[in-house]
């Protein structure tokens, strides 16, 4: 199995909750207070058991890291504040997104359900996993979801040469009858940056089409294409709806574009800041939504080679709740290193928060 | 000058205001009534202006064989519907559907001024035009916007076969100080269906990446790419992002899907009875969101071959108010026609309506 590069075949099996369990003492060992801890790591297995590895519990070292040199802030003080009658503002105060958008979630969906819509900036955040995670939590509410997020640097404007724009992901839920709610979940680079770095750690170069060298030319090295930038799908379309993300995320939420962005991973440097936005819609008649949208999704499904997003993912969830997940051996070592204060090559002295 | 294949050398220039009183005239002559005629002439004539030739005077024609053969209502009643404090229902009522959305965002900006969102659908409604002219007018009140709409089945969900999905466009506007607003508009598929039959017309091939045959192979006829599908843009998240827009302009305003949706220019047939959804979203402080979105435009405009979206569609609009359009002498002839009642092959008998 080759996860980001490195070769990993040895795996373990581990229940959902007893790996829930086990990251979140990881994040309380390091200083994180319970419900914070419980909160990050439900994002992170859920991800993990979603087959979304590269928001997984790969996620837990940079994570403490980042809470180590204070690039995330343990104590964040969530505080929300009202712009209006259905519009919020969540300040992350540079903690986890995860418990922000939890707050935002818990604040924002009663009001979209009496006024018929909310939307939820939040600023000061950091990494927020996959937004399928949020925006399946909104439909699971009866409630059409929205949501848009900003990230580090990663795509020039369509036709210059330097990143200005993150990954800038896009994501969709809406409520069906008697069924997981549909929901889409995209970045609008044609590949993860992941992958880039997947195959600079193990020594391959990369397809053209993935990535631009630092001079807007096409490349195959990974090296190149990483102090470059990604290539965004549709062209200056892509380019268009990736700065449409950095308004409704960044602008809208006062906090760092993501050409300011500091990064997700390192432990070093300014922290992220990024914003993410929230949009709930109430459907006027949740009966004749939902049995209107079953019929679009029959029609779908019913073509040959057609698959309705999210599937995949809510298959590999589903299972993982019920047969455990099968996580690589290295990482469960790491995360029960953490997790009890044995000696790990990953681990560094904490610092006193 | 190749105009959707038609060779038309021979322009005349005409003031903005004379071109919407002819196309408005036009209208009126053929039954609909005087603040309709002058809506839909002042879309038609504005995208004319704008170089979106597609949504320009070239429609109004077709429109009028629909007025004809009553799959447009001329005589609509627009009605509007709460369906919460922050939520709005237009029915257009098989009519045009540039008054609905007047009416839509006569009513729901001040909504969004007041609870700092608003979320309007429209129902039973009608092709749109380019949605840079409606998204625009909700920045030019200070506000975000965001709209949908679905079009006539066009692009088949990855994989597969058949179209489902319209070319389902996605607009953004953000007011700017001093300045037009920030307005984006793009389609869901790679290139304009327009352009395929104008190379039908011309009797020319068409680049591979453009369309789908029936069988989903690509091709380079334009007859089978008319049979078959476009392509969207970025492969699955394309047609993951028409199928969102999707259910926000079609379901969530329980129009028709875009498979079952009428065409917008045959004179037979069922209306298209199509969806579109608005929404408009208050900054927190109008110049805090201003002066930072100022500073990423900065950012972009600065970059060597960037450029930023609607800048040259709002160039040639301005020019056009100073100096007139140029347009094809055929089409205002066709225009004239209309107007005044003389002969053209272009107009039938008018039916009682």
């Amino acid at each position: 199995m080759c996860r980001l590069g490195i070769v990993l075949t040895d795996t373990v099996t581990i229940s959902f909750a007893r790996a829930v369990e086990l990251v979140s003492s990881a994040f309380f060992r390091a200083g994180v207070p319970r419900p914070v801890s419980a909160s990050v790591a439900e994002a992170l297995v859920t991800a993990e058991a979603e087959g979304q590895i590269g928001h997984g519990i790969i996620r837990l070292a940079d994570y403490i890291e980042q809470v180590r040199s204070q690039r995330i802030n343990v104590n964040a003080n969530i505080s929300v504040v009202s712009r209006g009658a259905a519009s919020l503002y969540v300040d992350a105060d540079f903690g986890f997104a995860y418990p922000a958008i939890d707050e935002a979630l818990a604040r924002g969906l009663p009001i979209a359900q009496e006024l018929g819509i909310c939307v939820i900036a939040i600023g000061n955040s950091h990494h927020c996993g996959a937004l399928s995670f949020h925006v399946e939590r909104i439909a699971a509410a009866g409630l059409i979801g929205l949501m848009f997020a900003n990230t580090p640097k990663a795509i020039a404007p369509w036709g210059s040469r330097d990143a200005v724009f993150g990954t800038n992901p896009i994501a969709f839920s809406a409520p069906r009858l008697g069924s997981h709610p549909l929901v889409i979940d995209l970045s609008l680079s044609r590949v993860a940056r992941g992958k880039v770095m997947a195959a600079k750690k193990s020594g391959d170069k990369i397809p053209l089409g993935w990535a631009l060298d630092c001079h807007g030319n096409p490349t195959t090295e990974p090296d190149d294409a990483l102090a470059g930038s990604m290539i965004p799908i549709g062209g200056a379309k892509g380019t268009a709806l990736a700065l449409m993300v950095e308004i409704l995320a960044a602008v809208f939420s006062e906090s760092a574009l993501s050409v300011e962005a500091g990064s997700f991973f390192d432990a070093a440097g300014l922290p992220p800041k990024v914003g993410q936005a929230l949009i709930a819609i109430r459907p006027a008649s949740e009966r004749t939504f939902a049995s209107r949208l079953e019929q679009l999704l029959e029609i779908i499904s019913s073509q040959e080679g057609a698959r309705l997003p999210g599937t995949r993912r809510q298959q590999a969830l589903s299972n993982a709740h019920k047969n455990g997940l099968e996580v690589p051996r290295s990482l469960i070592s790491v995360a029960q290193d953490l997790a009890t204060g044995a000696p790990s090559e990953n681990k560094r002295p904490l610092k006193p928060l």
